[in-house]
């Protein structure tokens, strides 16, 4: 039984608009949850954003007539939204404040003319590493270890193409075949572009409250947060790993959980295709080495036993970074309510969230937020 | 009695640096911070920062071996300093975390070439009302209905240049007389060079746990954030008149104080004359339209009843955006002590930190973070 509950979510469609504003972005999801929530003040808000000017909160609220209350902008890199999410639950939970709430948006396609490159001055720059090239090493660790094959890696693209053929609001979706994937053009070898996520424009939205027993409220049973973790270096596991397996322990003991397959239906971080493995290794959804056969498989599918981005993921609904966390929940809410439509994972009762941020500094700057939900 | 303290606090030099880096700046606040709470873990951070880029903040805590605890970067506009402050209040309040380090950083040389200018969305932008001419209408106002005179603007000036003469870490300082303020550079009429904050580079830091009453503890005895308030075009004030009365007023009930003039000292958002006059009466140290008055009078000065900015105040220590609240903390946390040396206010117990902040678009966004501290 979850103190706290998600009263209402929203998001905007996601893909490319530069021709839009955050404010436009926002206010689909806003309103759209606000009337999902229902009647009721917003006490203080949360905006979580990674590339957004400042200033842009308070002008995307005053657009929709949200004025005189906190608003506390958040950056936590891709982990933004989820940071927002997690503290408007702590704000609840606490009672600091009454009704929040959380807010992701980024514009991505005004941001940046491709990958988003480090800084000069951290080791990832120096070293020329963009972030597709910063997971491409580590699913070179993987095929270099025999925890992965070229097909397994591609299997993610496919599944997650094909789930978002069911979700209206996606920026891409497509029936590919494994080989279709790994014929696309090469971004950083072995990742072809269907196995990493596009440049993306949107907003995602959440009211979050005390819980009331609402026939429609989806309580927040744990979460956590994790940052400023440097990858360890005599780590065994790659890039990213560590963190997640941390992140998501706090989260599953907070929610009383004994492991990750207690949950019915997760949506993780897939950046890139080898995202998705790592983290579904690291979560326990799998065990280690398998989180590829389970793409390849069809247990990280809808219908498998532990179905993975019912939503299309990062890689077909698209990474609007600040926006995604917010995203990946509205996902696992409307999962846990049974209004997923074509791509509803049946009975779906705990349903969890992970987001993982590199920062710029992605060495660095890890940055992880694991939420776990439970049906009304 | 506080049940939170502040442990340590550290700040940099303020002043133009566009050679050095936000690390090093950041450097010196923490390790002083550090050095000044004592031994102890540190168990989140949140950093405060307006114009910073993305991921700054990860860059700034790995260089100090602060590592893999959760770290928020917050943007509330001019308050992102003491909004990150008071975020880490909140967590030690709840007991979420231990021991909580706040950050400000802000490099405006490397940022702006001149004043910061509103986006063009929003209607100052619309109308060219960049910030110094937002606060030259106040002052315009004032001047109209008679409640400030030329001369009493200019005194602020004179009061914080004199004040900076003791603060050795100010970025200008100086005894100037009223007619020298006013014959200095018209920047936005009737607001003239000396009258105006001027571009900084700096860092503070505060180092936040529970109360354990030591002897050089500072407790907080009550904090309040507003934010998201649009300037009532039917309110009889000035624009920011009206978040900073109701911030005071939630920080001093929390306090347990029934006015401004129980407090001993105070640090306020002097970013222009106009606006320290504006604060001191909007806080009630002063009757309305006394502000003026009371700076000209010495009331507000180092030997007055009620003195405002020992530090320099933002006009001569500077302002680097973010860092501003928490160089404000430290100096209040520095009087409470009594260490405050040639600027010390004698027996200081209760201080009052107030921190205006007017986002980009400052007629919507304002902000406001209001903190009362007891001396150990």
């Amino acid at each position: 039984m979850s103190d706290i509950a998600v009263h209402g979510v929203g998001t905007s469609h996601f893909g490319r608009a530069p021709g839009t504003d955050l404010v436009t972005l926002a206010w689909t999801a806003v309103s759209e949850a606000l009337a999902d929530a229902g009647p009721g003040p917003i006490d203080a808000v949360w905006v979580g954003t990674v590339f957004a000017p400042a200033g842009v909160a308070q002008r995307v609220l005053r657009a929709m007539g949200i004025t005189r209350v906190p608003v506390v902008t958040v950056e936590n890199a891709c982990a933004s939204g989820t940071t927002a999410f997690a503290e408007a639950c702590e704000a609840v939970r606490t009672g600091r404040y009454g009704r929040v709430l959380a807010l992701g948006i980024e514009q991505m396609s005004t941001a940046f003319d491709g990958a988003i490159t480090p800084e000069d001055t951290d080791p990832e720059g120096a070293t020329g590493l963009a972030l597709p090239a910063l997971y491409a090493m580590a699913a070179t660790r993987y095929l270099h270890d025999g925890a992965v094959t070229p097909a397994q890696l591609a299997a993610v693209s496919v599944k997650n193409h094909a789930h978002a053929l069911h979700n209206p609001r996606a920026q891409y979706s497509g029936r590919y075949t494994v080989d279709e994937v790994l014929a696309s053009r090469m971004i950083a070898d072995p990742l072809t572009l269907l196995q990493c996520c596009p440049t993306s424009d949107g907003a995602g939205a959440a009211v979050v409250g005390p819980a009331r027993g609402g026939a429609r409220e989806v309580g927040v049973r744990g979460i956590a947060l994790r940052s400023g973790a440097p990858w360890g270096r005599r780590s065994p596991h790659v890039w990213g790993y560590d963190i997640v397996a941390e992140t998501a322990a706090d989260a599953l003991a907070a929610a009383g959980l004994h492991a990750a397959t207690d949950v019915d239906v997760v949506e993780v971080h897939d950046a890139f295709t080898i995202g998705e493995i790592v983290t579904t290794e690291a979560l326990g959804l799998v065990a280690p080495g398998e989180g590829g056969k389970a793409a390849e498989t069809g247990v990280t599918a809808l219908g498998g036993a532990h179905p993975v981005n019912p939503s299309g993921g990062l890689l077909s609904r698209g990474h609007p970074l600040g926006a995604t966390g917010l995203a990946q929940l509205a996902e696992i809410v409307w999962q846990l309510r049974g209004e997923a439509g074509g791509r509803q994972v049946d009975g779906a009762r705990i349903g969890l969230v992970e987001t993982m941020g590199g920062g710029v500094s992605a060495l660095d700057g890890n940055a992880c937020v694991v939420a776990v939900l439970e049906a009304p």
